[in-house]
């Protein structure tokens, strides 16, 4: 069994994947700047499966065999570079995107490298940098009987761990995991959430991405 | 009737949008730098529904009432600046992806001025860009019987030109046109693109975005 660390996952996007990772069996370890107030928002999630959530420091979390990053895109780099240690020859999950709200909009920035997992990558050069998680609603995630049934739009340079991720993701109730291929495509990926949630605030809806016609 | 011309309308890009708007009635000029290959093509094409398709070269597709960009990207600007009197006062429809392949994946280059829907604005200042039916898979537009079921998802700065191409969109067979917002999202919709087509050539689907979860 895979231990599961979320690094800034006290808020929303951190909360989503948890709930799902637990109810497929994983032990997951919430991680924030402030380990009471993970404990608090971990005491707080009802688990349904096998799995289970606990609260702790970031650099708690950080210590389990797979890290997911679910910071503010803008403190995302100091986040992962405080543990990095801990994070040597693992695989390393970026779920950032870097938006900024104009309006009703949400739009996407380019960090200087291309994409935030570019960045982490950067800051990490001793692990493994897989992207998934972005275009997900978060509400809908944290509650299991949403009826999600989306597509995680996985990228990474590694094939070995996108595979895993990948697997990963499909272990997870009502994701299905679907590589698209390399880093390259980090900046369109991550982009693109900018286009579903400014789709979701204009609709009032919590739509998500379903690529129809593709058979896994 | 809305007559609709297709600025290099003779690629699959084209060929699939205008076979949709025939399908739904429209009177489609395809256009093409050779006229003669424009009429070949059209004549290829077996028409179903109350509309029409012929061919042309690309200045008589200009003189349309509302006009597609389906060009290769790196002529895109050449092809409308060369109409742009004809495009005045305009709505022009960018479905222009600037791409480039690396081995077996289609990655997004990202034009000096963001997107290639950008471009198109600053080469017509006095034409209203709407950017649509960028993620579409070519073959299963061309074909009427392909099941096709999409969300296009719409952008550009003018709200009632934007209407006015999510409803066209709306009457086309198999496409529900999304209004995602302002032409900031531009090179985020440009973009996953190439996400959709590594997407497929990885899968060997011909898989299209659907957005779950969206009531129109």
């Amino acid at each position: 069994m895979t231990t599961v660390g979320i690094l800034g996952g006290t808020g929303p996007a951190g909360r989503g994947v948890a709930v799902r990772l637990a109810s497929a069996g994983y032990e997951v370890t919430l991680g924030s700047r402030d380990a009471q107030r993970a404990a608090d928002v971990a005491a707080g999630i009802v688990v349904r499966g096998s799995g289970s959530i606990r609260g702790a420091e970031n650099a708690d979390a950080a210590g389990c065999e797979l890290v997911v990053v679910a910071t503010p895109w803008d403190s995302a780099v100091a986040t992962v570079s405080a543990v990095r240690a801990q994070l040597t020859d693992k695989v390393v999950v970026s779920m950032v995107n870097a938006l900024v709200r104009e309006g009703k909009e949400l739009l996407p920035i380019y960090p200087p490298r291309g994409s935030m997992a570019a960045q982490l990558a950067f800051a990490l050069p001793d692990s493994v940098i897989v992207g998934a998680f972005h275009h997900l609603p978060a509400r809908e995630m944290e509650d299991l009987d949403s009826g999600l049934d989306a597509d995680v739009v996985i990228f990474g340079d590694d094939a070995t761990a996108r595979t895993r991720v990948a697997e990963l993701v499909d272990s997870m109730p009502g994701l299905t995991g679907v590589v698209a291929g390399s880093m390259s495509l980090a900046s369109a990926v991550e982009a693109f959430t900018a286009v579903c949630i400014s789709i979701n605030i204009r609709h009032k809806a919590h739509s998500y991405v379903k690529l129809a016609g593709l058979h896994h």
